[in-house]
């Protein structure tokens, strides 16, 4: 353009988190805004000599940039890799092609595969406003999204990202849609398949809303911050493995469309089934399991929908290669006793070294669900998965794993154990009917987790457990007094969390 | 809650311009985004001892705010009423309930009239983030909008914003769906009108992405931002005026969802047509004519779409009680020479007066649309309507009553000059095709309009005029030698923005 240095402005880290949405910030009396005709929520071009994004422009007053600066937000510097004070040019960005295809479904054409792909691309690179997000998620229910177009979806998210390779014809891996607190069956469940010699090399997340994340447990046994060459030499050694997926970019576009679809509360069983493919596939794995707790809190409320969503899954995943087994299970209430990081590590271990005080539920849903991963990969015969799990855990094969593993992962770890502990008791006689595992989660998280890992909620009874007035429902715990008491003050404000109800 | 001490902060100005985007800043260490689990991105609700808004975090480090201050961006000021260091309470808003009418409208259910009013008032009330504003938008274009939900969405948008009342029984109004530069009828159709003893009181616009609105054009010739009393008096006197509309909130989700409806690029008619009925209902019309130009780089492209959009305006006029006549007219190219706020005065005042040299275009369609006012307000019969407005032009009346309604809105002004004038000129020979409007509104707005009233592009060619190499095709106007040097370098980059055939 002959004249770039007239749009050039130094670079600032603003110090402000806008999560994952890039902003720009301006003085509206910058020669660039002024030139360039920019206002308020402007879509931007910043490029530097290194890279190129789309931020959406805050115009800031006062003393918070000089004249020759422009200030990013943490994600825009993220996405940029910005050095403080470097040049970078600002010009009103082309048309996003893509957004032609979304308009397109807006208004009753179904999306090509060449389509979908270019769309999620330029998610990817950040070229979507979240208003844009928005009417792809929208059009997408709106319009309902055929087989074809859930394939594609897929298989876009796949290509998007990275993908593991692993010298193996069987890889196989499992997969919670969630909703349930505790609920932490993956470690004791890798130990057990991994111990079978079926090769389980598990990518897990951090807590986004809930009080744990797989990942987030783990690490109060075992480093799990691994980059992609010590993955593998764990899972060379020991056959398995349970890792943050974080360092991995599996799938890039995953938590962009996840956040805008949860603000939305718009799910849709496309966007579901081609957010777990697609990391699956991407992972290298060739054999899944995937859990599916199906009550009213849950996030599959009812078993037709359920089913349906299996079907779903298991449809898809023939079309991309996968090999998927659904499971419905019972999601009335949290598996296992333990709520947080520390508190669900302490359960994974207690069921997976045969402790006479293990929780029952967590034992048993663990081995049910290795026993289908084990069908699944053909380490047994159809109907002897459940004896040969039982088998791995009983005599101990399956904790030498799990030790095996947070050894090679970096050290096995105890975990923390808060310091301060407050029971919460029962305000009447009667029986267990229910818990409120959304409100759970929240008292578990004002406590601190998951960010202190030995914060949460331990609990003492289960569906159909009877209670005397003044007998223990769960126990807080928290690192800081400050936290209990948020804690603490919340339940005071919705003592109904366990429902308890009148026995005769 | 007995603790809302804990939950509050005082309030600072951050001096951050989001548009119409409410964003509240907090520290991520600060009591209540502990407390309250908030992070960037939550939805807050914040609320004063006057008022309370929802808005979106953004989590803010280093020197932004005090442990006890939370930051405030201009638009949740604005709409919160704050004053510095007053003191706030932040907490997690309620669902928005009216979103689960836009899930069932997603998922193929029609509005009911009743939801649509609660969504616009949610809207009203800033309860809906971009990204809920984005899946309505988007829910209606892929559901389409049935006759039914076009009015229900129009009724709506009346019953959310202020009224206007007259003691006529008639009271008339223009509208234009716009995508022309120039045509700057209002002023001149107003005059004629109120003239001919017709009430026409106008509320405008300023511009928002053209480079003049009427408001910004008529403001160079009187004052234009009066409250409601003075214009009251100025219609009682002389039955029209022609001021800006933005102190009075006649529909305030408007300007809301046109922003967003812009950046999707997401035409609707069911939008549109329910935007400009409910203003002209809220500003008490009984009869208004809307112009509706046709042309490639207009808003409206073919005559088929044209023709649709004008049964519709009709049909939901007929139901909300409006008396509605459409008129096609050529959008090819600009109408008038001026482009820019005092550019355009200038031609509005050049035809009022019958200067000789008054741009014809302007004169012409001036008097078509003026005539089709007249008669379908029943000031003239039917075919009489041009003989009538030419008349009431070419005999002065139209031009006193212009300075009548200038002096009553305040006192005539002269529209003002730039100080930089450079003729732009033809680099060849031949006849000119065309214009691109949307480069030419962008060379004007470089060169400062409408923040320079005086800036601008005049005008000196038509498509038909036949040019030597050489001849100056239009001159720019600028304020300033560095605006003028932005709108010289942007014209280099574009040469074509008039196009020049070869005539042999």
């Amino acid at each position: 353009m002959g004249h770039a240095s007239d749009s050039s402005l130094m670079l600032k880290r603003m110090g402000i988190d806008t999560y994952q949405e890039p902003i720009v910030y301006m003085r509206a009396d910058c020669h660039v805004c002024r030139a360039e005709g920019f206002s308020a929520q402007s879509r931007i071009r910043v490029t530097t000599d290194r890279a190129s994004i789309i931020a959406t422009l805050n115009v800031v007053r006062d003393g918070f940039l000089e004249a020759q600066q422009a200030g990013l937000s943490d994600a825009a510097w993220r996405l940029l890799e910005a050095t403080p004070d470097q040049l970078a040019t600002f010009s009103h960005p082309r048309t996003v092609e893509s957004l032609s295809a979304v308009r397109g479904k807006i208004f009753g054409h179904p999306f090509q595969e060449a389509q979908l792909l270019a769309v999620l691309q330029d998610i990817a690179a950040g070229r979507y406003a979240d208003i844009d997000l928005s009417a792809f998620l929208t059009a997408c229910a709106a319009g309902g999204m055929s087989l074809d177009e859930v394939v594609g979806l897929t298989r876009g998210m796949v290509r998007v990202g990275e993908c593991l390779t692993w010298n193996r014809a069987l890889v196989v891996d499992k997969h919670c849609v969630g909703g349930l607190p505790g609920n932490r069956i993956t470690p004791i469940l890798v130990s057990i398949v991994a111990a079978a010699g079926v090769c389980i090399p598990k990518t897990s997340s951090r807590a986004i809303t809930s009080p744990a994340g797989t990942a987030d447990a783990m690490e109060t046994l075992a480093p799990v911050d691994l980059d992609l060459a010590t993955m593998r030499r764990v899972v060379e050694r020991e056959g398995g493995c349970v890792v943050w997926g974080g360092a991995i970019r599996l799938s890039p576009c995953d938590d962009v469309l996840i956040r805008v679809e949860r603000a939305l509360d718009l799910d849709s069983d496309a966007q579901l089934v081609a957010s777990v493919l697609s990391k699956k596939v991407a992972a290298g794995s060739s054999h899944v399991v995937i859990d599916i707790p199906v009550g009213p809190t849950a996030k599959v409320r009812t078993p037709q929908a359920g089913e349906m969503l299996a079907r779903l899954l298991e449809r898809v995943g023939r079309e991309v290669g996968l090999q998927v087994r659904t499971v419905l299970t019972d999601g009335l209430q949290p598996v296992g006793r333990g709520i947080g990081p520390a508190l669900e590590a302490r359960d994974v271990v207690a069921v997976t070294r045969n402790d006479r005080d293990a929780p029952e539920d967590l034992r048993t849903r663990s081995i049910l669900l290795a026993a289908e991963t084990l069908e699944l990969a053909g380490a047994c015969a159809i109907g002897e998965g459940v004896a040969r799990a039982q088998a791995i855990l009983d005599d101990g094969r399956a904790w030498r794993k799990l030790q095996a593993i947070c050894d090679a992962q970096g050290g096995m770890r105890t975990p923390p154990v808060a310091a301060h502990q407050v029971e919460v008791a029962a305000r009447r006689r009667g029986m267990v009917t229910g818990f409120d595992n959304r409100r759970l989660a929240r008292a578990a998280k004002l406590a601190g987790a998951p960010a202190d890992a030995a914060a949460g909620v331990d609990l003492h009874v289960r569906i159909g457990t009877t209670v005397d007035a003044g007998q223990p429902l769960f126990t807080l715990h928290a690192d800081t007094a400050g936290e209990l008491t948020y804690a603490q003050e919340y339940l005071a404000a919705h003592p109904e969390i366990v429902a308890i109800a009148e026995v005769s």
